[in-house]
């Protein structure tokens, strides 16, 4: 993605809309299998942080404040195309995640558990490719 | 999607968050090829007839009540697979489209428009497979 200039970008983050709590949620798409990694929120200060930067940087809604992906464990996210839905209330970014895994579990995806619908009960339907005890250093 | 006993529907459909608005955000992907068709919300109500039905009934923000999803163009999703992520707190619909189309703009996917990263505006991504104001009948 190329640096735009701040007005422009500011421009395109005024298009979209936002909830109550200034929030849009943002689905990240692997760009090259399509494999959906995680859903996230952004507000305009994130959003614009990411056009810069071309890296994911989100709202953590527990924590209160800005979240760039990977800070912690390196596992950054290159943003490579930004869609809009129609209601431009929602963005679907495909991304490379770098390092493999998104979630903080060490999943690659953070929807890693499917309904087993025998059972009613979750299953995992991924595989580990990281130690979370060892990348965040508890 | 086999039917489940009711009960078995109620625990799984209790083990997840909602939010203050009692409603969980929810992706729609095409169970074949990954695309990502659209993102709505459901309620306990909606999700449980999801599962019951095996067809995705959504809960409209707008218009405040249950939205089987095709109920007006006949677009309906078959739900193929339901994934939940590492905070229960988002779903992800493997689905199949029924008509082709999940927006009601007419294109299959509401992720249409990406961002033209020169000039900062949308451009349409995608192609109309149906008109909406035949669909609609305005």
């Amino acid at each position: 993605m190329n640096k735009l200039s701040m007005k422009k970008l500011r421009q395109f983050v005024n298009k979209l809309k936002y909830d109550s709590n200034g929030l849009i949620p943002v689905i990240a798409q692997d760009y090259k299998d399509g494999m959906v990694l995680m859903v996230a929120f952004m507000n305009r200060e994130s959003l614009l942080m990411t056009l810069r930067t071309g890296f994911m940087c989100y709202y953590s809604r527990s924590r209160k404040k800005l979240w760039k992906k990977g800070e912690t464990s390196g596992n950054v996210q290159q943003a490579r195309q930004i869609m809009v839905d129609c209601d431009s209330d929602c963005l679907l970014f495909k991304i490379k995640q770098i390092g493999k895994a998104a979630c903080h579990t060490g999943y690659r995806s953070c929807f890693y558990r499917k309904l087993n619908p025998v059972t009613s009960k979750f299953s995992i339907a991924g595989k580990r490719v990281f130690n979370p005890d060892t990348v965040y250093k508890k």
